[in-house]
């Protein structure tokens, strides 16, 4: 094991600005409580920011692309060219990520840490690729060591980049087809799960499909016998390279500060091992919604997660968390620019 | 009963504008489904434009407010003064929603349709008061057929204005101390139940002002004897002057095919009204969200609605339903930008 940067500590959360905000949304116009879970993001998005004016204008949303050796077992409604194909619809324009970041003003990024083939220099596309793929997890390790440095490195790099051009909330995606094979070995390994557990339609397999996507989770999961306290040697036997990239880009933000929206499914499941690999990182994320993909629940409950959204989707690429991030942005503007009763000279209840 | 104009038809959705919308919605480069409830939203929104590239960038935003008579009653935790505070609150834009408007590019109107004292001429508030307050509803009808008629045009004149200023979308708010019981009240007689079953908190009741709220509608149903067939009297008898005027602006809404977001728990009670005295008007509206407002169940159900979001809020001026707006956004957004798979050049799934 290296990256030896995860073990840098997790930037604390201020208290005495916790308790300001508190304080602050109890003396706005409205019945106390009565903004919900706004409330609660303003609270939290102060603390990290330090400040009672906290803003999400400036947000970074980095989409990590890679390939999936465990493809080969047909565990996909679609051919493993599609990843590719993806990542040149990123850098057109036309994929929703694409469409979700210039309708909500977000920069976007996009990595690639491992297409199966190369597509040439794409505007927007950051080349990172550690191989053409993973190596299919029911037969071997899916990686090297030195390539899951490779891919925590190159989330943390993602994550400095965001930074240093500003950003204030750091949102990640991943695509990559075969993705939620992976995902779901991961949670199942960390969990101590069977494959039955976590394995869903994904992409869209029928029951057959998802029986089959069970057994091959199983049968990797007899070849590697993961032990769930050793979250480098699950994620380099059965990770994926985006997985592995999103995890380090959790753990980096939460030591750099920089609160995240974690998505739906697979991001949750990076955020879960980025919890295992550094704790305490966790005090800096979002939780933005509810996927679709069935095995979600388990990963949420794991992180003691509430997402914000229950909307049935099941995309990946950040969609969902970049939702999230309009949510976020008029708690914190309610937040900073309502009136007081005081200010506004509104009696106040009982 | 007058208002005769609530007879006038309900604008048709046009069903092969829907077809479309679906086929498109299945072109575009995602799994298909993957989108989940946003798809719905934009395939509704195509629909009642007539296009495939709705928008939702004009919205208006109306805040009807009112004194309510029952509030002699000690229902709610703040004294009667606040509703025309709050009036002057929105006029200086330091409300939730005043801040929300802005945030997302709204354009807000505040309807005064009888406040308790005139506040006078104030920026952005248009003075429609019908009298100083309803009656007490406890013991008298709430107000007469004439005042009823003149809240449900104050409605509909304010989607008038909405769409002649080229609004796209309509959200409706509402602010009037001692409006939870009158809506708990309204929508008791118009689903058959008694004050127990939709009394709660409001503004910030403890148990004990629960449980006096359910024997004040208890006591203002063993008055008025409603009979739900006739949602006429029963807004008459129970109602209150800007909970009328919702009413009357979500019929004529959909009488001229504008699309509606509706908020919590009193904008829903004004909608199930809306939907009794026009059948049909509910083709026209969105549910923005679950109110932490318990009655609220009860009405979504009554509704068949299965609102977009669930965070615990409870202040009305439409606050959940403005966060709303900014989902349906991105879901038309999505549908009109996104390429398709032969414009990608993506490979279909099986």
């Amino acid at each position: 094991m290296t990256a030896a940067w995860l073990a840098d500590p997790v930037r604390a959360i201020d208290a005495a600005t916790v308790d300001a905000a508190r304080r602050r949304q109890a003396s706005l116009t409205k019945p106390p409580g009565s903004l919900g879970r706004l409330e609660e993001l303003a609270v939290r998005l102060a603390a990290m920011q330090g400040s009672q004016a906290p803003s999400v204008e400036r947000v970074r949303v980095t989409v990590f692309a890679a390939d999936h050796g465990v493809a080969a077992e047909s565990v996909s409604a679609y051919p493993q060219s599609v990843t590719v194909e993806m990542v040149r619809n990123f850098a057109r324009g036309g994929a929703a990520i694409s469409v979700l970041a210039r309708s909500l003003g977000m920069t976007l990024e996009v990595v690639n840490v491992g297409t199966l083939t190369d597509p040439g220099a794409l505007p927007g596309v950051v080349d990172r690729r550690i191989a053409a793929g993973t190596t299919n997890f029911r037969h071997a390790p899916a990686m090297t060591d030195a390539q899951l440095t490779q891919a925590l490195d190159t989330g943390r790099e993602a994550v400095g980049r965001a930074r240093d051009a500003g950003a204030e909330l750091w949102v990640g995606g991943e695509m990559g087809i075969g993705n939620t094979t992976c995902a779901a070995a991961l949670a199942c390994a960390l969990l101590g799960l069977r494959g039955a557990a976590l394995a869903g339609p994904g992409t869209g397999l029928d029951a057959g499909g998802v029986a089959r996507k069970a057994e091959v989770i199983d049968a990797a999961l007899a070849r590697h016998r993961p032990d769930p306290a050793a979250p480098w040697t699950v994620l380099r036997d059965l990770g994926g390279f985006e997985l592995a990239a999103l995890c380090g880009a959790y753990v980096h933000a939460a030591q750099r500060g920089l609160p995240v929206v974690i998505d739906g499914f697979i991001a949750g499941v990076a955020a879960l091992a980025a919890t295992r690999l550094r704790p305490g990182v966790a005090d800096w994320f979002f939780y933005a919604h509810r996927s679709a993909e069935p095995g979600h629940a388990r990963v949420l409950a794991a992180l003691g997660a509430e997402p914000l959204l229950d909307l049935g989707m099941r995309l990946g690429e950040g969609s969902g968390a970049a939702l999230a991030v309009a949510l976020l942005r008029q708690a914190v503007a309610l937040h900073a620019r309502m009136a007081t009763f005081a200010e506004a000279g509104v009696t106040e209840g009982l």
